[in-house]
């Protein structure tokens, strides 16, 4: 094994919205209950460009080193760590570490304690070679898993998977996917069809449509085009779907999933447009008998499960491998809606 | 038993929001899978109100008997009819009727089937002495239940009861119930500390706070007098209520209850104001993982089950008997928001 | 449409055990809440031979025409029926008709209802050419549905189905299903694979092992040459299975489930041997905290989904086509366990 | 603070039914990860007498200081304990630690973990002035909190709680104790009244009988005088609970349990009789559809929701202090049934 070196390279800002930064700065040090991960490749987020912009009600360390999709090897640990060795793959995410006491943490849902640790925001990221993580909560990877395509799974597949599990389907049942087209879109509708749904995608253009079935959506709305895309999706599903999951950050999108979901049914938020409001009216809401549900990021359990289903092949994400001196350029195609899939940094470049 | 008389005293209205009229009208006739209910009390309830005015996104009957809280005894049946005895205890209910072949109905979710007969809105209801009833659908009210008193249970008491079931929450959790001095607030406070829930009432004024305390309540909150209504209640219940009742109409007391419910928690959406809407910020509901559901009247199950906390003495339900030729009056009292618990009608007067 | 006889063939015995004969017999009525089925196909269940033998712990009624997997079409219906009409493809399936107004059936557990009547047991099945049938449980048959394959679903389909949705797993985790060759295990597999489910099976020899690997098994154990089926099992799914299916009506199988399935799994219990026990060591039913639960056919809801699982395409039966006139001789190998899949018997010889 | 002593008083056994022996042992010290609790007064379970005796199927470390339902104070902590304060209240629980990385403790189901360490079985335990806790697991105690009465929640409590959350039951439902009258019993009532329960106990004799009423259940049936338990059970309950807890260690008791559970229904098994076997007949389970489920202690969750009952007044052990130095006499009672209620051991004397 090659020894650790002192300085690396990654991209850091100073403050919210300054420039991004590609340079040499120094290999962080791992604390007792922490591993260092030699970050191989790493995803880029539409939650990284929020941190950069500064734009969500809750604040940034500064200065910042973000990125919180990493899948690299472990070269170091601390002193009580006992579930890592050294040489094995693992893996940044979201959630970097909690309190592990307070109620959330015992109940499994680490993502909710109020003192989360946030890889790549509170906590610098996977935009480095060499990136420091809370043992307990950083992903186990497999031995044999290809790290590029791994590492969007850490957050994007994750997410979609946890929406899916909260929306609370049985297989054989309509879920309806809106921003079907885009990089969580069609993760979403690879789990859900790994799961036995049925898939309804949501998005615009024919290029979507295209890449949405070929995924395994069995039918395609095309929001462009449709004049009254309530009635397409509750006629396309004999009904509405009976879950809808939102990973599109429009506001009226959120607000029509209310309208054409199946009584009964569960709509799902988790993608996290900063300001949007879901509006419900209330006697279609109480009529109906649905329900809104807020689902966010994955637990351990979670996290192991979406990994599992991209190991047994179940899942890919498109996905387009540029060197992490190019996170600037990602961030504008990103900020103007030109990313199809996902973009991954290779950290030696 | 007394004959059946071809003609009884009712209240009926021939147009939304037309004169209220007590006057002679016909007995109807049962069909086959008919009760024929001689209605000794009925409660009155806010969606009597509606239905008068006409003001929800749903037409009722012309001219229309209104009522759906009736308690009575059977005096006649349709040929088809097996679960019910000439001289039983039977209730009219919400839901008159519904397909029982539809896939809601399949699943027990009869009030969500879109051929749903509503009582009182629908097909005539308990505002006259004598009223038609589904045998499937209408309530068994055991033998020696007081029938003036069970009347409110039926609508009122089934409403609070399934939307608890709907919070969904495990006994020693908090809840909170927003309206919680009124007809359906003061059944809610009593249902869930019957659940073993404990029960933070919010209300206005301290004729209310008392009521609310008395019936089991451990906190109540004045909205009139709380400056920072949201850090009063999380902190009166270590972090927010797991779940929220909101029987309150406003607006803004529902938008709110999104804000104070705990991490994880539900917000239970009952009440049917006309035109209102839920509103959640997406951030928050995201990271908070909160559900917001709709919760509409009840099933047969919920009613059985509902019946069955009365009839053990767990609930009863503050009430006034009044003739129901002054349903104009009651109707006049609740407009203004006069009423403290709930108005039952004598039928005999 | 043709005429419908007064007389028609059928199969019928006059005691327990006594002989089958195949002969002319009346055409049944249908009563005011009933349809009146033209049978095509009628599965053949190993709880008909049950019904033969009378060696259950219930009585059936006598004389009887045994059958409870029948698809036919609905040729006369009583006056009460609202939701069949004459023309639509219908389905007889184990429960004919329940009470409709106990606790159970309020529930939509109606196969629980006290007062169920059994297709082929209690009411006179589906080994006839005409057969009677209570509108509100006939199962619906789409359309364009080939009746000969859907009539092994009605009964041994929706069986497995309901078993697997009572094993209460999510996609991506292990199920054992154990007699995975036969019948229903067939089935099972297929569901579960649809289901997103990993699937191991457990039969005898190697003809069961390529069909249930050809099904959709990732793991099959031959319980025929394997020294010890716990720790193979176990060590196949790096663990044990989530939850196991027995189909098997071994005890010791059923016993050695309990064995092997993972800690917090679920044993399912879904085959009627008569007299057999299962048999959990408390100490290490306790420690792995794992549960035991009866699963007993399915309700109407699930009826609906296993058929439109079958009608997708997702599942079908391997069956073997013969006259009705030979029921004796698909008995006597079915008694010999020489029958490999399905037999359906085609009423018009 | 006084000092913490090098020597202690504490009972401990060199093998397994060898003698008991009170004398003065070293004062462990905590590892990092651990706390030092200065126990003040220690419960005595019978999983402490099977510890002793070594009848179960799991080795115990010998020699042990037996023990698990100690309260104390914490009075020394190891270097990476964050979430304990010398001087909080703390308890030893049946749980020690666990792995926190293994599939079970990604899902707060600690217990389950392969690597579970026992206090008092593998991990020196309660019986003893001061002893080493794992800080992750150890149970927080209110600060006001009676110590000795508190010392039997942390297993007895913690232990029937969880068995009732695992029972699954709504408010309003009849729940059955078997074994009502001992330790676990009279906590079982009391938990389930508080949980909107009604609760049928059963037991052998009139004192117990007495005991039980006064704790809230509401029918008491007493197996040594009842000819026909099953069909009394089924009456008083109108058609059998719809749940059972097993406290008794009787093997017939438990069959039976199977037997009188209402269709639908629960049967939890929660107590450790060693050999034991649950026998259900398998053509009743399914066509019941009852569940037989195991439950194991409480994870950290359950423990906390346990301890606020208790503070909350709901539910008390009725018990007995005597010192720690009769733990031996306290051992032959407990063998002989001759307990009611709980032994609590001072450690002072």
């Amino acid at each position: 094994m090659s020894e650790i070196p002192k300085i690396q390279k990654g991209c850091i800002f100073y403050e919210n919205g300054g420039e991004i930064i590609y340079k040499d700065i120094p290999v962080p040090v791992p604390k007792a209950n922490e591993i260092l991960i030699n970050v191989k490749y790493s995803g880029v987020c539409h939650t990284d460009l929020h941190a950069w912009h500064g734009d969500w009600p809750l604040d940034t360390k500064l200065p910042l080193v973000g990125g919180h999709e990493g899948a690299g090897v472990v070269v170091a640990k601390g002193a009580n760590v006992t579930n890592f060795e050294i040489g094995d793959y693992a893996g940044i995410k979201w959630l970097n570490g909690s309190c592990m006491g307070c109620e959330y943490c015992q109940q499994g849902a680490e993502p909710n304690c109020p003192d989360a640790d946030l890889s790549g925001y509170t906590h610098d990221g996977s935009f480095q070679q060499y990136a420091t993580a809370d043992a307990v909560q950083a992903a186990r990877i497999p031995k044999d898993a290809d790290l590029a395509a791994i590492a969007p799974i850490l957050c994007a597949g994750v997410t979609v998977y946890k929406a899916l599990k909260t929306a609370d389907l049985r297989p054989g049942q309509w879920v309806a996917v809106s921003g079907a087209g885009g990089g969580l879109g069609s993760l979403a509708i690879q789990y859900a069809t790994a799961m036995g749904l049925r898939v309804l995608a949501i998005d615009g253009g024919d290029e979507k449509g295209d890449l949405c079935k070929e995924l395994g959506a069995e039918v395609y709305v095309d929001f462009m085009k449709e004049k009254n895309i309530v009635k397409t999706i509750q006629d396309a599903t004999n009904g509405g779907p009976h879950g809808v999951i939102n990973v599109s950050v429009s506001e009226l999108a959120i607000s029509q999933s209310c309208d054409y979901v199946r009584a009964l049914g569960k709509v799902v938020l988790v993608g996290l447009p900063a300001g949007a409001v879901c509006k419900s009216p209330v006697f279609q809401q109480v009529v109906k008998s649905i329900e809104i549900k807020g689902s966010y990021v994955g637990n351990r359990q979670d996290t192991a499960e979406a990994i599992d289903f991209f190991v047994r092949g179940k899942v890919h994400c498109p996905f387009k491998v540029v060197g992490l001196s190019e996170l600037p350029h990602v961030f504008k195609l990103m900020a103007e809606g030109k990313i199809l899939g996902r973009y991954v940094l290779d950290t030696t470049c």
